[in-house]
């Protein structure tokens, strides 16, 4: 059974991907076993984040460059994790509806993440679901964030080419030391840029960049004008793309960028997988005990915590034989 | 000492109370024993949350809720909850220099908290800086935190009464919707009110609170037009502010909402603790092999989270006699 779902997402097969997907978002067990399965079928695909502040125009430019990687015949993939209402019951209109011109085209498969409420790892899922894409065959997965520096995804941890959107006008300057995307970008797209200040905008991000200390070796972002609602710059940002991967796999830190995601992946799989077992004591007859205690002030939360993880999943922990003994 | 330090914040001394602070940012070991002692001096405070986009004027809004506060003698707390940069190093230019005016003000106390980067949970933070504060003597915190509905702190659990801030001509009808913001607000303030639109964004946000089924028993959302700039429906703000704390009381409600704080705090610690853990575990040699390997798909992040959980952390569960017995 689980094979069978395998073998036809490695087929392409939109409605297992799409099942697949769904179960990702609601967390359900068996999406964890198949993506056990696909796992070992990823790692060709080549991802692009696009972040940047809510109304610079990031769903435009995506919609954009999927017309022009089209054009290069890639097959394409967009996660859109957006954030949503539970009111609205996770329906997104916006992006959906904009990027529909790509809906009859069967090498298109775009999906959005609600971020709203996600019990588990942003990360992760985000993750889980670019596994589905790049299992399916598609050459370029793109995962477009708002990046407001709130702890959503890093997405410069999950891709291998980050795009950071500005656009005149929005106080970007300030928003770009805030949420520390200088040090995250490969490629600045400064869109709507028929904006009055555009140009000026431009001047500042390279000022700014030039104030990072730069390796002589390291690639030094490109700061791009574009209009993505007519096009505009999207040749040359998708040129840009495709540089910026050759110079990863020429110089290596592909290599690195993968490894790193691959930690960040670990690590959000342990935590999930803690976090089922926390679940699983939040059930608890006591946990509820602790809680009253704790709005109390009868005990600390440290303190109840600890009662808790002692009672259920800490071991004693037999120290491994390795360099660091803390005990001696 | 940690009884010194205690005894020092619970007199109000600000260089102790900054620097337990500093700890708790820098997720120093010693910054939580600390927090363990002030934690049963706390539960006093009444706390205000203030979310919206960035951009509509929180910070100017607290500021003059500061102002008439101060008037009926409240001592104030404030955690600007921020997105910051590694790069700039933690400094927040626009709020705290906005706040400036009640830096001589001994009774008010502002803090920023960098959200970027920061490795433990982010709500944890904010609590633990709202407890020191209300250990202070502080009678009302105020938390404010851009509210993009990305997995930053959700303000809702955290504050007693929450107020949204909303301004005209920032799309905020969809912002609305897609933060899911409509839910958490138990009072809106529609900022910068001289601009177009402020009247019918009032409106539009009444039609759609008139959507969401009503309890007849529920606290019915407040809509208030404001200037915080120039303290226009401040007095108003505040006034409603306590009249939903009068409601809470009489309701009984603020005992829920709290028993729903300490459940929030509880789950927090037990993932701190368990992060605690998971960080130990980073530090072994085996976890780069593991990476390593996920890297070149030779195993699965679910796989490779087991092994490692199993061979650390997770005891063999002694099923505790409970209701529920998913053994038989």
């Amino acid at each position: 059974m689980e094979k069978d779902i395998t073998d036809k997402i490695l087929n392409g097969d939109v409605r297992a991907a799409a099942r697949l997907m769904r179960g990702i978002e609601d967390n359900l067990p068996q999406a964890v076993e198949e993506l056990r399965h696909l796992y070992m079928h990823t790692g060709k695909a080549y991802i692009i984040g696009i972040t940047g502040a809510p109304g610079v125009g990031k769903s435009t430019l995506a919609d954009a460059l999927i017309t022009s990687f089209r054009k290069r015949k890639f097959k394409i993939g967009v996660v859109a994790v957006d954030p949503t209402s539970p009111f609205t019951g996770g329906a997104l209109l916006g992006d959906r509806i904009r990027m529909g011109k790509h809906a009859t085209d069967k090498d298109v498969f775009i999906r959005s993440l609600a971020s709203r409420g996600w019990a588990g790892g942003l990360a992760r899922a985000t993750l889980s679901i670019v596994h589905v894409l790049d299992a399916m065959g598609k050459d370029i997965i793109m995962v477009e964030a708002v990046g407001s520096g709130q702890g959503e995804v890093d997405i410069s941890r999950v891709a291998d080419t980050t795009l950071v959107v500005l656009s005149p006008g929005m106080g970007d300057e300030i928003q770009m030391m805030k949420a520390g995307i200088l040090e995250a970008a490969d490629i600045f797209v400064i869109n709507k840029a028929d904006k009055e200040g555009a140009e000026s905008l431009k001047i500042q991000v390279e000022q700014m960049l030039g104030i990072i200390p730069q390796n002589k070796d390291k690639w030094k972002p490109i700061v791009i004008l574009a209009q993505a609602v007519n096009g505009k710059g999207i040749e040359e940002t998708v040129e840009t793309v495709l540089e910026h991967k050759r110079y990863l796999i020429s110089s290596g830190q592909i290599k690195h960028r993968r490894s790193e995601r691959a930690r960040l992946e670990l690590v959000e799989a342990i935590e999930h997988s803690l976090r089922l077992h926390v679940n699983e004591i939040i059930d608890d007859d006591n946990f509820q005990n602790l809680t009253t205690a704790l709005a109390q002030r009868k005990i600390d939360p440290y303190s109840a915590a600890e009662q808790v993880l002692n009672r259920t999943i800490i071991a004693k922990k037999p120290r491994k034989s390795g360099k660091k003994n803390q005990d001696i």
